[in-house]
């Protein structure tokens, strides 16, 4: 029943020859189609497993694939009789910009979790047999997944697959946040969607780390669910006072570089002047250059994907950038990356647990009306997808 | 005669007590007032030179610190029988954010160039008499000044005064641009000003070394003066053509730098995509992060006040930056500081040199007419004081 590779020695016995999953078309007519398809359950080779993919979630960096940037408030069914689909609009410039995928299909998801099935040959493969790991694979949304044993990060026995699910993007995300304020030689640090799963993964590492950080909300509940977290420093950016707010916190931290995950509109600039604000506070001597205290933000996501616009009035110490996880991992090295595995694999239900506002099968993750609310990306309504249910 | 110090050996005679300089003062009356004032000369101690100020470049960077932000625009004469003097009103929030310069008359002028005239006792100090330095200090507009010999860039004999005048600033920051260039791996560099006095030392700089140099201008006319330099890569930033021909020029150069003098509008945000576009071209695979070349932007001047904005639509691989010359020599350290240095007097009548558009005695510099002209730093039209003119 295997399509490649070398049968392994003890497990395939209840495989299926296909499986289904998820791909996402971008086709020049201006049309991005996610659909199910039907493809081939593949043998795994010495150093490969086959994960039975239970959970996977629907971060904000899986819908630019997903979607193709289009509008997904005009998502509308496209399937036939065999295989449910969705499409959503896209503009002719994000077509242009997206020549690399036209009509190929992409492959869907990030991250998942599920049961290794099937192992290679290898001691590392067959050591993972009938464990419940996260994986990071980009193609995530299927029922089986044949992947090299590095993608997978092994949880202690009795973790439910849905907890593994989201061991890669938000918890080596909040982890390399800490990581990337120590490297640049900062103390304390500012969030900017404090009330995300991420932001709540992050809360909790500082709290336990006993790092400084300044959480932006942008609803008055969300201050009270932090804080009845435990958090210490947390702004309501919809209210009337949040410039004193944010500077008074970031005043009583010292936070000096921020991760924005909103990334248009003018927060980043704020942030930088505000910071610089409390670095005047504590200069001596006055400098038309402003204080030499580096204020740094990185943009690692786009929720409004309006421009950014910099005042400018913060100085000339100042940089902003982009942040992406994997070229992060990659500046660390291996042995500093395995370290934040490491910490993820042993905190999955504790610091690194995640909520979800819903539960999708495949069939589901492209009905026009889950896409619209999970396109909506609203905090405390996150999707995960179940492709076995 | 002296004030302070011991009277050094060979050289006081012909020394007055004490000599003219320009001063600055901020009052909370909106006002920023540039005033001539009687000051001491004050004597060399062991290690320090008394330069006799020949002459000091009226710099962009020189202007924050004269004008306060001021609309010079509305300049008028406000000196007395005595002293000539000028002002300028200021904005309630340039106020607030100077308040630390409230009512103190600050120094004014980077550097300037001159004859040492009398020195300490030192021999590093009496091996100074009689040369022409140029030096760096942040009050120079004035008729002498007392300096540390450490502030002093010694030139060959014959050197013009008004030649050393500008050893520092420009000369500093174009090697600095091509030092950080080569410090954070990339190959060639985009300069927005590229006709300015700054410009064409990096052009010279970049053909004397070999560096690709993707120069911008605001004239068509400055095309035709900076290929006759040698140039070859000019962009017209006024030219209906700029975005097509900006992409051209990055991508005949490979530049993934660039370093901006006008920090206001959308310049910086059309170099990191251009920037993005080029390297897109040259990756295979597609990726919804855009390509992983790092694209990096600094804004070392800012001609244009306004926000900067950023549309984002350059991937996550990428930053954006204040860029400060004295920072940055403190990066490299003394000794490769020392290297950009030694070059600088080597070559300062010739990849050094700078043009003036007008020369003006100290009276004619706080004159209001003259003052609306120089703080439009016009391309071509830059000032230099001559304190003992």
């Amino acid at each position: 029943m295997w399509l490649s590779g070398r049968v392994p020695s003890d497990s395939s016995a209840d495989l299926p020859a296909t499986a289904l999953e998820l791909r996402s078309t971008l086709t020049d007519d201006g049309v991005v189609t996610m659909g199910i398809r039907e493809t081939d359950v593949v043998a795994p080779t010495d150093d490969q497993v086959v994960v039975r993919v239970d959970a996977a979630p629907i971060n904000p960096s899986d819908l630019g694939m997903r979607l193709g940037g289009g509008d997904a408030r005009e998502a509308r069914a496209a399937g036939d009789d065999t295989h449910a689909a969705v499409s959503v609009p896209i503009t002719e410039a994000a077509v242009a910009a997206q020549r690399a995928r036209l009509g190929k299909p992409m492959p869907v998801g990030n991250e998942g979790g599920g049961v290794v099935v099937a192992a290679g040959s290898s001691p590392v493969a067959q050591a993972l047999l009938g464990k419940t790991v996260g994986f990071l694979s980009g193609n995530a949304y299927a029922q089986y997944r044949t992947l090299h044993t590095s993608q997978c990060l092994v949880m202690a026995d009795g973790t439910d697959p849905a907890d593994a699910a989201a061991a890669f993007v938000n918890p080596l995300t909040a982890l390399g946040m800490v990581e990337t304020m120590r490297m640049e030689g900062h103390t304390a640090l500012v969030h900017t969607v404090g009330a995300s799963n991420l932001g709540l993964m992050l809360n909790r590492i500082c709290l336990d780390d006993g790092v400084g950080l300044v959480n932006i909300v942008r609803k008055p509940e969300h201050v009270e669910q932090l804080r009845a977290l435990g958090a210490e420093h947390v702004v309501d950016s919809s209210a009337d006072s949040f410039g004193a707010d944010l500077t008074d916190a970031l005043r009583s931290t010292g936070a000096t570089i921020a991760f924005d995950a909103i990334g248009g509109g003018d927060l980043a600039g704020i942030l930088l002047s505000k910071m610089e604000k409390v670095a005047g506070e504590q200069a001596g001597e006055f400098s038309r250059y402003g204080s030499d205290t580096h204020k740094q933000v990185y943009i690692y996501g786009g929720l409004d994907r309006g421009p950014t616009t910099l005042r400018r009035d913060f100085g000339m110490s100042w940089g902003l950038g982009g942040w992406l996880l994997t070229p992060f991992l990659m500046k660390i090295g291996q042995e500093a990356a395995d370290r934040l595995r490491r910490r993820v694999a042993d905190e999955i239900s504790t610091t690194f647990a995640s909520s979800y506002g819903t539960r999708l099968s495949l069939a589901e993750a492209v009905d026009p009306e889950q896409v619209k609310r999970y396109a909506m990306m609203a905090t405390g309504d996150k999707a995960l997808i179940t492709p076995n249910a």
